[in-house]
C-alpha cells in the first residue's frame, strides 16, 4: 500500500513554520507496514489544490491530507476537494450540531463562519475532532482513500491515532500476513550524545533486518530499533533481543521506553515510593518546576519550587547565609548546597535540589565562563554536588541544566550513581 | 517566478525526522520575492525521483534540490537528475582535486566512494561547498533552474546564502522592477480567538493586492499582512496603511510587531520603566517564571518567583493567611490576592502577579470546575483580581494562564486596562 501526505497552507510554502506533521504522519503510517511515497505541499491556492489531489489520487492507495479545515476564507479543501472529483459539497448537520454545542459549552457564540466547517463533499464520511472545531473526513475517490485532518498538529495526532490508523489497518495490504512485518521500539536515553550512541550500537544493527534509528529531541536521544520478518512473531522477538542488547550495553543512560518523558518517570518514581521533591533554581528560572507539573498528578510528590533569581530572594527565601554568596559567589558548590538544603527544609520535602549557573549569553568571567552550572541534591541521606560546563546556548544551557537535575532525582531513587551527561566537557578544579 | 523545494531522503518518507530545510529554503526565496509554490519530498529511489525532476522542471522556474549528493550507495541526485534529462554524467576533475584536498587538510585518506562526489550531469556549473565533501551543482533543463544542495542543513544553508541567493538575485523576475514586490509584516495579537479576527478584519484584505494570513501558534494568533505593488515603495505604502487599519480596529489587542515575543516585551518595558515583577504560581507550576527568564537580560527587573504547590508552600513562602486557605480555598480571588502581595513583599518587587487554578485533568468540583484561574495583579497603587474559566487541556490552560498574566503586566506597564482572553467565557458568580 502507497501512502502519500499532503498538507496545505500558504504559512508552509512561505516558509514561516516548519511542518513537523510530515514526519509523524510518515513515521505512524510505517508502523502498519504503509510507506509514505510522496510528500508534498501546496499553497491554500485551488488550482495548485486541486493538481495535488488528482496527482495524489493517480499515484497513491492512501492520501492523508492535513490543513485547510478552519473556519477561515482560506481554509479550502473541503470546497477543492469536492470539485477535483466533481462533487457537491453538502452540510453535514450532525457534524453542525457538533460545533454549535462545542461553542455552547465553552459559552460563546458560534461565529457564522464556523458553519463552513460542516460542509463536506458528499459521501465523505466525517470524523469527529473531540478537540477542536473542524471535524475531519474520509473520502474514498478513484481508488484512492483521502483522510483529511486538521493542520494543528495535536488535533492532526488525536484524530490520526483515533480515527484514521485504525481504519487503516483493518484495509488490506497494510499490516497483512504476506507482506514483511515491521515492529518497532522506542528507547529514551540521557546523558549521551548521538555519534557517542552510534558508535557504541555500531554493531548492534548490523544484521540487516534490524534497522536502529536515531532521533535527537533535545536534550535527550531516542532510539528506534526496527525489525522486520515474515511474521509478526518473529518481529518482535527480534525487536526485543535487539532491545535487551542495547539496554545492557547502556546502562542506566536508558531512562525509559515508550511514550513517558523523564519529567513523568519521576512523578510516578516520587508516587510509587512515597516521596516528595522540592526545587531551587537559579539559572533554569522556573523551567525546572513547569517540567515537573506539566505531569498531571504532579502534585502528589511535588512540594513547590522557588526561582531565587535575585541574591537577595536566595537570603530571604532559601536561607542561603549571605556570608556564601558573599566568599563563593551565587554560582558556586557552597551556594548550590545551601539552595538544595534550604528549598527541602522550607518546603518539608524528602528531597531538595538546586540548580544556580550562568546561561548566558552574558554574565561570564574569566574563573566563571558562561556555560558553567553548579548541581545540588539534598535528601535524608546526605547530600551530593557537582559541576559542568555546557558549551550551549541560553535555551539549551536551561534546558539540559533541568534534565540534569531531574535525571538525578531519578538515579536517586532508585540507587544509581549521580552522573552528568557523559559527553560533555567536565570542568578541571 | 515560481520555485519549487525537492527534498530527497528515505529517513524522511519514513518520519525519522522533521524536515526543516524546506521552511528555511522557502523563507529565504520569499525574501527575493520568489514564491515557492510546490515543496516536494521523496524516496531515494530513481523512479520516484525521476519523477519528481520531470514534474518539476514542467511547472517550475526555479528548482531547489537538497539531499542525494552524499558518497554512499543511495545518494543519487546527480546520476538521476542526468538520466532524468538525456545527459551524462562526467567528471570534475577541479572538484575532485577539492575534494581530495579536503581529506588531506584533515589528515585522511580519501575513501573510493568519495570520488563519486566528483561527477555531474554534462553543462552543471559546480558550486562549491566550503565546510562539507559534496559540491552541489547548478544544471538548466527545459527552461528550468535546478540547484543541488547538500542535505546537511548547515551546509545547505551556507551554500544558499553564499551560491545560490546571488545567482537568482541576478535572475530576470526576481526582485525585478517589471515583477510583482511583496511586503509582509507580522503583527502578534493576544486575547482574541483566529475566527474572531477573520471576522473582525474580513474587509482589511479585499483589494485583491494585500492578502492576510492568520498563524495560531497557541495561545497567540500572529496576522501576517502580505502587500504586492509594482514597486518595493509602493508595496511598503500599502503594507503600512494596511497594519494601520489592523492596529486601530484591534487596540491593545496587538501588542508588538515583528519577532518580540510577549515575555521579551514585558522584560523590556520592566528594564525601560525601572520596574521589578515577582511572581507568586500554583496552577502554572513555574511556566510563567520560565517564560519570563527565557529572554536573556531577565534578570534586571525580574526578582524571581514562589512555585507554592502545596498549602504550606502558600502559607510559608507567601504568608497567605491560613483562615483565608480555609474559608475560601486554595483556588479562590481572597488567595490570589494574598499571593501576589506576598510574593511582592517578600521579593521587594513593584509588581507582584499571582495565578491559583485548576489545570486538570482531575482536581474540580461542581463549584470550583477544572479550568477555573483566579489572575490577582499586585503594584504600588493596589491590585486586580479576576478569575476565568479556560476550557482546554492542562498543557493550554497553563499556557493561556501564564500568558494571561504577562498580559497583565504589560497592560499594567502601559496603562491599558486588564481584561481576559477576550473569546473565552467569564464564570458569572
Amino acid at each position: 500500500m502507497k501512502a502519500e501526505i499532503l498538507t496545505i497552507g500558504d504559512e508552509l510554502l512561505r516558509g514561516e513554520i516548519v511542518d513537523s506533521n510530515k514526519a509523524f504522519l510518515s513515521e505512524r503510517l510505517l508502523g502498519l507496514d504503509i510507506e509514505t511515497h510522496y510528500q508534498t505541499s501546496v499553497r491554500d491556492d485551488p488550482a495548485d489544490m486541486t493538481d495535488a489531489f488528482l496527482r495524489a489520487a493517480g499515484r497513491a492507495d492512501v492520501v492523508l491530507v492535513s490543513g485547510g479545515l478552519g473556519p477561515t476564507r482560506d481554509d479550502l479543501t473541503a470546497e477543492v476537494l469536492a470539485r477535483s472529483f466533481g462533487r457537491e459539497l453538502v452540510l453535514d448537520e450532525a457534524a453542525l450540531a457538533t460545533i454549535q454545542a462545542f461553542f455552547r459549552s465553552v459559552g460563546r457564540e458560534m461565529a457564522p463562519n464556523n458553519a463552513k466547517q460542516a460542509l463536506f463533499p458528499q459521501g465523505a464520511l466525517v470524523l469527529p475532532n473531540p478537540i477542536g472545531t473542524a471535524p475531519g473526513f474520509r473520502l474514498d475517490v478513484e481508488g484512492s482513500s483521502f483522510f483529511c485532518l486538521p493542520g494543528v498538529p495535536r488535533e492532526m495526532m488525536r484524530m490520526l491515532d483515533e480515527q484514521v490508523l485504525p481504519r487503516l489497518a483493518r484495509q488490506p495490504g497494510a499490516a497483512g500476513p504476506g507482506g514483511p512485518v515491521l515492529r518497532a521500539a522506542l528507547l529514551r536515553t540521557f546523558g549521551i550524545g548521538e555519534s557517542n550512541l552510534d558508535a557504541e550500537l555500531k554493531d548492534v544493527a548490523a544484521s540487516g533486518d534490524v534497522t536502529l534509528g536515531f532521533r535527537t529531541s533535545f536534550p535527550e536521544n531516542v532510539l528506534r530499533p526496527v525489525a522486520r520478518a515474515a511474521t509478526a512473531e518473529e518481529a518482535r522477538a527480534k525487536l526485543a533481543q535487539v532491545c535487551q542488547v542495547i539496554r545492557e550495553r547502556l546502562g542506566p543512560l536508558v531512562y525509559g521506553e515508550g511514550e513517558e518523558s523523564l519529567p513523568a518517570l519521576v512523578v510516578r518514581l516520587l508516587r510509587e515510593r512515597g516521596r516528595s521533591l522540592a526545587v531551587a533554581e537559579s539559572c533554569t528560572g522556573g523551567l525546572l518546576a513547569q517540567l515537573i507539573t506539566d505531569v498531571p498528578g504532579a502534585s502528589e510528590g511535588f512540594r513547590g519550587g522557588i526561582v531565587a533569581y535575585a541574591n537577595e530572594a536566595k537570603r530571604e527565601l532559601l536561607d542561603v547565609p549571605g556570608e556564601l554568596l558573599e566568599r563563593h559567589g551565587a554560582v558556586s558548590e557552597e551556594v548550590a548546597r545551601a539552595m538544595a538544603e534550604g528549598v527541602r527544609r522550607r518546603l518539608g520535602a524528602d528531597l531538595g535540589v538546586a540548580a544556580t549557573g550562568i546561561s548566558g549569553p552574558g554574565g561570564g568571567s574569566a574563573e566563571k565562563p558562561v556555560g558553567l552550572v553548579h548541581l545540588a541534591l539534598s535528601g535524608p541521606e546526605g547530600g551530593h554536588a557537582d559541576h559542568f560546563v555546557f558549551p550551549l546556548d541560553r535555551m539549551r544551557h536551561r534546558q539540559l541544566t533541568a534534565w540534569t537535575a531531574l535525571d538525578w532525582v531519578r538515579r536517586a531513587l532508585l540507587g544509581f550513581e549521580l552522573v552528568g551527561p557523559t559527553l560533555l566537557r567536565r570542568r578541571g578544579r
